[in-house]
């Protein structure tokens, strides 16, 4: 597998960049979470003058052989139509992007079926779709390992046009089920709290969709059982668990977050599925999390206990449960006002206001 | 008293706005608030093709008696420093206004001292502060309804040049101690909930400004133990509470926000002290409150309460507490996003994607 070169930031800039804000014409802390996100982003930086620069959000689709289990509300051929979707701008998040100045490229990582070419879309497709993980694993490892080097090539290739900001968003239908077994089985926390009503299933769906991952880590169960699963026990047992559990989609996030670290980027993090593919980056290499600012805390249930476990703040916290990218988006602003705060902001000397 | 006649938002647009959201190509409900957020707008403007137009946040400053007593950890001159920040553009309304577009209007209600003239200043001073209330009330029931009218008069202006979206934001060192007597007697919440670190009170401070408050109370306690204070008694007794513990900046605001409800604006609602006026301003006309999206829960410790009280969701919740409207304008990309959705996505037959 690819090697990732990920450092730990610069903690010395956070005390003179703290020292910076808190001569700005306000009361300490007073902007709260922006002055968080702007610290957190100088020292991803190594500067005081911290800066986005444009900035990307990349859709991860594929399809999910769990799907076939009944595990959505929506038919499969959804992940196709959505695509085509995003790339006649009707979808959400081409709607955020716009609004933001934020560029959107798709990537099939492996949806059914055939596109044309268009400038917006990456063909970076493993298979047309995983298998069913209830009798088998979801991929090979080889192809898990695949995933993972598209899902970093497709950040390089940004990165190199300039960009030093970035989100990973979702679309494949079915894909709450595969996250919800990876944040089982990565943070042990109940099943039954991992697993939510995705699109829209009513009480009878979750319980179906609850049924078949039971099964389906029963199957699994002699893998899961075997081994150590602490962080220290090495990267071998979690790309099992992420080619077992996972989807073309979430892998390339794997990847994608991985390579975004190294780069030095700052990573917006999206909502349930975009998080599951960062637990198992965490798991690999834990000092990605450093430059993942938290942009949106889903209405999927299992979410909430997925930032506690990861230790993270989300900026917002609006409901949505949408996917695409779409919490990144809305919360780029707020990434745009911290960083301008601390370029623009007249400071108590500079503005002659008597301080406390 | 200057008459407002508010009326109702028009609820039947809700149903056909719900039916435009529910056909965009996204599980239903799956935009949160910001689906929320879009069917208020469109019932306040009666349209299911909601927009936002020449944005505005005007900033009302004054000075308060109050502030003699020790209830601020700043020096009273900060006010009037502080505006002299916004007008030459280095306070964080200024930077978050010019992010988004927004323009920004300052008003001296009653600052100490004289400005210059200055294009985005607007002289509405009443009086040079208010009087302590500690020991008689902080102005006249003249300067109360002069201070509404004024308010209400600036909003209209602003009305005139075609804005339909209007937050309000203030500046007066000492302010959060009338923002919370107001609190305390309106919404009859123990005065200890109430009572707050304003820009960065110890736990000293915190209970000297307690006291005081409470010295003040008692002094006023007759005016406020023979009165009915439910809805029903009408406007006099809200009257007598504004000007005896109010300023002039928060009476402003009070006209303001009746004024915008009345041109059927959307209403930004920023924090503690601006929800202080609202709680005036719907004691008032309840009707407000339908005009009003409540950008953002302040840090300061009373106003999650506030909300409760008016049974507001806020967009956001950042742990800030700096006034000067940045609530509503680090919000207002959501609300943009909320109406861009609303006419900017493709529903499930024009994009061709299937339903659930």
């Amino acid at each position: 597998m690819k090697e990732f070169n990920i450092c730990s930031v610069n903690t010395e800039v956070l005390k003179e960049i703290q020292h910076k804000i808190d001569f700005k014409t306000k009361p300490v802390g007073a902007l709260g979470q922006l002055e968080d996100t702007a610290r957190q982003i100088a020292a991803i930086q190594n500067t005081l003058e911290p800066q986005l620069q444009k900035p990307h959000v990349l859709v991860f689709a594929a399809d999910h052989g769990i799907a076939n289990e009944g595990v959505s509300k929506y038919p499969q051929e959804v992940t196709y139509q959505m695509v085509l979707n995003f790339l006649s701008g009707g979808a959400a998040i081409n709607v955020f992007c716009q609004q933001h100045g934020i560029a959107l490229k798709v990537i099939d990582a492996g949806v059914k079926g055939q596109f044309e070419a268009h400038p917006q879309l990456l063909d970076q497709k493993i298979a047309e779709g995983t298998e069913s993980f209830l009798a088998s694993p979801a991929m090979t490892l080889e192809q898990c390992v695949q995933a993972i080097s598209q899902g970093a090539k497709v950040v390089t290739e940004v990165h190199q046009t300039g960009c030093n900001v970035i989100g990973f968003g979702e679309m494949g239908i079915g894909n709450t089920t595969p996250a919800a077994a990876l944040m089982h089985v990565i943070t042990k926390i109940d099943l039954e709290v991992c697993v939510g009503k995705g699109t829209g299933l009513d009480n009878e769906g979750i319980q179906k969709k609850l049924h078949i991952l039971q099964e389906a880590l029963e199957h699994h169960a002699d893998h899961l059982e075997d081994v150590d699963t602490t962080y220290e026990a090495g990267a071998a047992h979690f790309l099992w668990v992420l080619s077992t559990f996972g989807g073309f989609e979430i892998a390339q996030m794997v990847g994608a977050f991985l390579q975004a670290a190294e780069h030095k980027m700052v990573v917006m993090v999206d909502g349930f599925i975009a998080s599951s593919a960062l637990l198992v980056a965490q798991a690999l290499h834990p000092q990605v999390l450093e430059y993942c600012v938290f942009c949106h805390q889903s209405d999927e249930q299992g979410h909430a206990k997925m930032l506690e476990f990861m230790k993270a703040t989300p900026l917002l916290n609006l409901q949505m449960r949408l996917g695409e990218g779409t919490g990144c988006a809305v919360a780029y602003p707020l990434l745009q006002s911290a960083v301008q705060f601390v370029s623009q902001m007249a400071s108590f000397e500079s503005a002659g206001v008597s301080q406390s």
